[in-house]
């Protein structure tokens, strides 16, 4: 256990313990950091070229998404920032109905930072990019002083093949459409904020980081089109997209607060630290809106399909008060929910 | 005049003057941001769909490429940290053979960045792209606290189409072919220290920071095949860029100091601090590796095409010591010129 993880794959032997400004000069101690088995790790024809760029072969409507990452601490419950980094660039292209094939990998590392903590995010994101079936094709590394970063940011940014069955578009949400969630709200945030400040519960809240390629790939092999708008609800959490979309899609929404799924551990966090878990982020749920006639249908197929257990229909697209979100409380009430108005937790991805 | 620029274009009135955590948020002020003049500079189809990513029509063989700009100042003689980032992965593109087409734009701002600064980033992005005839199709912008990065950080990753006549490999440069450089060396990296070290000199230096892509798109509507390899010899310089040609392709490479182009006032700043030239990063120049046979033509092309009014033949490969480059130099002797060993400049890109 170094710095809160435990390296999950054993480091070859180096010549160097930590990252130094000449390791971004782009000279020889690049190329010893590129040769040296922490690189190794991801591997490919590809990379193995070591020209500037790859070159794929790519045909059709193709989705192309960027995402940096600037999650503090990089080591936490369920994840670190390397697997957070591609399945966070992943589910972005699966958002857009597409099935990953390509990402690329930049680091801003700090100088100083251990060589483990660089070789366990990248096995992390080795992982990563098998189980989702996608590979780093390129990639850059820069370093900054000691003080100018933060250990490390990563961004990775991604290629997609587009669904065939895929019309995915704010312009076809339309009145009477259901609102799903694929699975409990507000994991990632917590377990950040719990690990930031100390806290503990009897079972580890656990950053919801995964894939969602797969699951969105089976949606829409099965209901194509009626499948009208994807999104995850990441930084600012589920409040913040459903008033994104009601607002560029001009409709009212209306959830139902006993609808939302949420952990009891997870709502006991948010009620001790004042938080409303409709902001809290996630990283590996997503929001859809299905037409109604298909709904459940959506979701019984999302209730067998691994990572999406917990989907239910939260809500509904109404004729009234367009441009805003509207929650039926678990009490009786009726409230706006209004987008993230600050900031929650800043460095949440 | 504002820290060392002076604004390019009027920026409109807003009611925020700096980057706040919030910016990041995800909410309410992220969506501020985007709406605010700051970000509509670049807007377009794609920007304007404000989904999680682009869907792009493309087919046939296409390069990737990423690169991550730490630069520091990220305002200096002849562009800043935005023209940069948009000509650095242009160029990377274009040493794939590709044409240059979408690129997607990820920005890391620390707290407290003045809005004008990165106002006059952005402009100077759209001015870039405008120019290369590309488009920023997907973005994402974070920000972290005070201290824990430096200004901005920009990430900039480009999809091209590979021109038909390209045949741009390591595994084809060969014995006899013809070195070239497309213009004076060392203008980025002198630049550059010249405005940390507070240097002056009678004409100022300016960095060389521009798309390439055009002058590649016309080498190899011409010549196609006769151009086995395209480098552009940034951190680390020519010798790096040729060092490591010679490792990849297994070849010896001999280079003639004489024959280098380099400007007087670059030349003297090199000497003054101490600098081999053929370390100091470039922005704007190319290293390719032409058929012999060709070679006199390929030049002539490059004197007539702006931005390689310079080129010269600068050396050629040779059949003796593999995997080295060695220099004539300009009193006669000979060396062995290795890459960068260790860290010249940090970020200096």
């Amino acid at each position: 256990m170094i710095n809160g993880f435990t390296l999950s794959c054993p480091m070859p032997p180096l010549d160097f313990d930590v990252i130094t400004l000449g390791h971004g000069s782009g000279g020889a101690l690049t190329n010893q950091l590129l040769d040296s088995g922490v690189f190794t790790l991801l591997d490919n024809e590809f990379l193995h070229s070591r020209h500037d760029g790859a070159i794929l072969d790519l045909s059709g409507k193709t989705a192309f998404t960027t995402d940096s990452f600037v999650i503090s601490p990089i080591f936490f419950p369920g994840g670190n920032i390397g697997d957070l980094a591609v399945n966070g660039t992943i589910n972005d292209l699966a958002m857009c109905g597409a099935k990953p094939r390509y990402i690329s990998l930049g680091f801003i590392l700090e100088e100083g930072l251990p060589v483990e903590e660089l070789w366990e995010i990248i096995y992390t994101i080795k992982k990563a990019t098998e189980n989702a079936g996608v590979q780093v094709v390129t990639g850059d590394t820069k370093v900054v002083e000691k003080g100018k970063g933060d250990r490390i940011f990563v961004n990775t940014t991604g290629i997609g093949t587009v669904h065939p069955g895929a019309e995915i578009d704010a312009g076809r949400v339309t009145e009477g459409d259901a609102v799903i969630v694929s699975g409990t709200i507000a994991n990632h945030g917590i377990a950040i904020m719990s690990q930031r400040e100390g806290l503990s519960f009897e079972t580890e809240v656990q950053s919801d980081t995964r894939s969602l390629a797969s699951i969105i790939m089976k949606l829409l092999d099965e209901f194509g089109p009626e499948i009208h708008l994807l999104r995850d609800p990441t930084r600012g959490g589920v409040a913040t997209v459903l008033n994104e979309i009601a607002r560029q899609a001009k409709v009212g929404i209306e959830i139902n607060e006993n609808n939302i799924p949420i952990v009891p551990q997870v709502h006991g966090a948010c009620e001790m630290l004042g938080l409303e878990p409709l902001y809290v982020a996630n990283e590996g749920i997503f929001v859809g809106f299905v037409d109604a006639a298909h709904a459940t249908d959506v979701v019984e197929l999302l209730h067998g399909l691994p990572g999406s257990e917990d989907a239910c229909i939260i809500g509904r697209v109404v004729d009234q008060h367009a441009g805003q979100v509207v929650m039926q409380s678990a009490i009786g009430g009726r409230r706006i929910i209004q987008m993230l108005p600050g900031e929650q937790l800043p460095r949440i991805c």
